[in-house]
């Protein structure tokens, strides 16, 4: 077992203002260096460093190579009704993703639902960012991306689908529920965590070399045979994902992105719904709380431990890594801080 | 192990002409007893005897009781630019479903896009129906249906989320690409199926009297704890789709919808895109067709069977099955020919 490596916490605006700094110094203007390093640093506030501090040295290796634009902004392709084709222009993913989301949303405004399809764009980190950003101003939301191709079909053994995370969210008092959730079981990112904490996985997570399923997550790494979650359902819905995601975006799909070391130039598919104006009774609020309510009331397995909404824990993580400061490694601090 | 029953192969429109009977003996008009056996035929011409054939009944029963009512239609709640609310006034799940895919895809028509959202209709037996129905028109299609409570969330002992099936389609070669699936990871029929059978299931799903996971069919349904498709994702989504079915249409959400036993009032999502306006190079045709291509290419870990996508298979079952006749049990063909 690999000895946890020494955990410190950085205040918010700490964070953000070094990550701000490397931004500039990469060519991001100051307004996308804000807004990006805003995102950044809320990924970590919510406790998903490997979509924050630890991936954002690749973001900036990947600008430095120009896979990563800084000063690209996205350029609508068509338009027809409430579904707009956006070019990313090979930005940065995150910027993307945000601008594509508030857009969705102005079209649901005037027309109910509204889809924003955006080709060429990148990585867009954490997918969850841009359902809270959807939820919290009044909005359901769904969205997903494509990837490189990281995970097998189902029976198969080579990876050609994506892990094509999916995203769904809704207003709930002032907040949101979310559920973020890439089509492997465990995201690589995780795999590698629990490799590096010496850990094992709750339940089996892909295959070995022998093609025999296993908790190992180090020899999952070896293979790339992630496990689809659900088996042949989240393979499935990974392979929908992207060919609606190529369709309506016009974009590249799965098998002609690049490889995973320097994936770029992804599809992404933003749907705003405008429920505002319905008619429901009782209200949207009080129905999203009896169902909640009704959940709560559940009978859980493990005495100690209650069942929770998709997103009900990130609120306890935000408030306290905001009252207390963000928990990172500090050899991904001290990295930053050299940047 | 139960021994078998015998099976015996039914022509389509020997079967179709059955179901319309009954049909018309509770009610239907003749339109919709027509379109209601079509619907309930082709499921079973599909190899979805689960939700044909073996279900019907059962719809009969409810029509009887009450449930479903069978000269009901659709009735238009509210509409604010590409979304609609309708209230389905409790009709026939299928003939429900159908319209509303078709009113989505006249709004797309329109609008780019189009969401139905339909509220106090009826189970629509197979969702997969409604995605080929849509893809066949050329329109790529997702779709969602609420149900009873019917299984745990995750980490919890008691059924208060449903199993909610999602639908996505996307036409193909004048057929369409479709992946149905329940949020558990096995549905209640083929649990049913295989236990009578005398079969194990190929891998876990769900739990046992001892809160232990199992591949024994009949253990499962002694509980109702069926183990969500990829564990918290599957238990996640389900609370989301119910959540926003329930908003979306004003109408009932999982917690509110009656025992399984006699399951009713029932709240959907239908949404099509128009993609016949897009601006896309290659074509949409080209492009799904070489995602295609690249999957069927995968290593398959058994050499024996090849990488399919999510509708293949149907195609070769409807085919054989229209041409040498339907699969049925004798015992449920001699239950419709008696009702």
């Amino acid at each position: 077992m690999e000895i946890p490596e020494k955990s410190i916490r950085i205040g918010y605006d700490k964070m953000k203002s070094e990550f701000f700094r490397i931004l500039i110094s990469v060519g991001f203007s100051e307004p996308n260096a804000e807004r990006c390093a805003e995102i950044f640093t809320m990924n970590c506030a919510d406790g998903v460093n490997s979509h924050g501090i630890n991936r954002f040295p690749r973001f900036i290796m990947n600008t430095r190579q120009g896979f990563v634009k800084p000063e690209a902004v996205p350029s609508l392709i068509h338009e027809f009704g409430s579904l707009e084709q956006w070019d990313g222009n090979l930005g940065a993913g995150p910027l993307n993703a945000a601008f594509a989301t508030d857009r969705a949303m102005e079209i649901a405004d005037e027309n109910g639902t509204g889809l924003v399809a955006l080709r060429n764009t990148n990585h867009w980190m954490r997918g969850g960012t841009y359902g809270w950003q959807a939820a919290k101003k009044g909005f359901a939301f769904i969205c997903w991306t494509n990837t490189c191709q990281n995970m097998p079909a189902w029976g198969a053994a080579d990876p050609r689908i994506g892990n094509n995370p999916f995203i769904m969210a809704v207003p709930y008092k002032g907040e949101a529920i979310v559920i973020d959730f890439a089509m492997s079981q465990y995201s690589y990112g995780k795999l590698e965590s629990m490799k590096s904490d010496g850990n094992k996985l709750p339940y089996p997570g892909g295959f070995n070399r022998q093609g025999q399923m296993t908790d190992d997550p180090g020899e999952i790494l070896e293979t790339w045979r992630v496990l689809p979650a659900g088996y042949w359902k989240g393979a499935g819905l990974s392979l929908l994902l992207d060919i609606m995601a190529t369709i309506l975006s016009g974009g590249l799909s799965t098998h002609q992105i690049h490889a995973c070391s320097s994936e770029h130039s992804v599809s992404q598919v933003f749907i705003a719904f405008n429920i505002s104006k319905l008619h429901n009774f009782p209200s949207i609020e009080s129905s999203i709380h009896q169902i909640i309510e009704d959940l709560h009331k559940s009978i859980p397995v493990d005495s100690s431990s209650n069942i929770r909404y998709p997103g009900e824990n990130v609120l306890r993580i935000r408030k306290k890594n905001l009252e207390e400061g963000i928990p990172v490694s500090s050899a991904a601090w001290e990295k930053i801080r050299n940047m």
